[in-house]
């Protein structure tokens, strides 16, 4: 083969057309997608003839254009609707389980013992990233429970240092208002053996140990 | 907590707007992303701000609309054009790096020590699939080789059962036109130690095996 010779001029390099480079370097914006990642999938979507590309590109616009959040809790909704859950009759609308992201809260639904409404924070206090509670919807949060006499206010962040300095926070601020504030209970993951537990779980899981039977 | 009871009229089960849906729907399609995986895409390009979502489907419009393939070899191109590789007149117009597939050009772009042409096949020889020599591009290869009078083809398909009778079969098609035939060596991949080389590898390796200096 004929090797290309110190001196010689350099070859340009062949690279995709200027669109399919586009596209890689779109996909490889998004989370847990590199280079190769992006490339793999760019050059699936090209493969498998237009209708694939086109269909993603238009549930793409077609979500950004519809999709807002909740006026009152934050989850997603449809643009300047309340969302399935506020907009549900069925649900017990004296309970509000405080959630740090829309994210969070159909994890929480999932469980399936739960039926009452969310309230989405929007983030987490913490200082260092300067995260302050007027950057997070605790206003919205204290007047939904101001108007809500006797009702429970579940208190569902992370067991992270900032969920817990949040929770704390949040439990001394509506400690005011005519309501029951709980946490989630902390302890043991299901299907978890005590050697894999760290000791900052099992101290909590020790500290909640509850009577059986 | 008040837990449903049993008997009790079932909840409406939560879920994300329906638009919200179609697009997790339409990510999970991609190879390699799974329903967590959709679901967590989906709701970055959401949050990350109606821009990066519209940025990524005008991306994938732009790429769908103008991508083709090269008339000559096969690789990605604009529409209706020839490719970067085609159209360079810096290349050796001599020889062809005859691959399976368009997305192994750059692969062997990468290594750095190839200057000529590209052809892809589109696929290999599969009678278990039903891949006949009809359905790849062997054609519009012999053509071009025809055209080409002492040029080499190198024969580059993968080193798996049906990407070695694929070159079997090109390499008897070929033998009757005025050109060189070569296949990519096959031996210990570089970096490897001999313990993790299988023994088809070693005996290849054995086989090829070069004088010293």
């Amino acid at each position: 083969m004929r090797l290309p010779k110190k001196g010689r001029k350099r070859m340009k390099a062949l690279d995709y057309p200027q669109p399919v480079q586009e596209l890689i370097a779109s996909l490889k914006k998004l989370p847990g997608i590199g280079s190769r990642g992006a490339e793999r999938l760019a050059l699936w979507l090209l493969q498998g003839g237009r209708s694939t590309g086109r269909e993603l590109a238009s549930a793409l616009v077609a979500a950004a254009d519809s999709a807002g959040r909740c006026p009152e809790c934050g989850f997603f909704s449809l643009e300047g609707q309340r969302c399935a859950a506020c907009a549900d009759p069925e649900r017990d609308r004296r309970m509000f389980c405080v959630v740090e992201q829309p994210t969070d809260v159909l994890p929480v639904e999932r469980c399936g013992v739960y039926r009452g409404l969310y309230h989405c924070l929007g983030g987490k206090l913490s200082p260092l990233d300067g995260t302050m509670p007027e950057d997070l919807s605790v206003e919205p949060l204290l007047r939904r429970v101001h108007e809500t006499s006797g009702c429970e206010v579940i208190l569902a962040m992370g067991s992270d240092v900032e969920g817990e300095a949040t929770a704390l926070y949040l439990a001394e601020t509506l400690a005011l208002l005519p309501c029951t504030v709980t946490r989630l209970a902390q302890g043991m993951p299901a299907g978890a053996g005590l050697g894999h537990a760290d000791a900052v779980t099992l101290m909590r899981a020790m500290e909640g140990r509850k009577g059986v039977l």
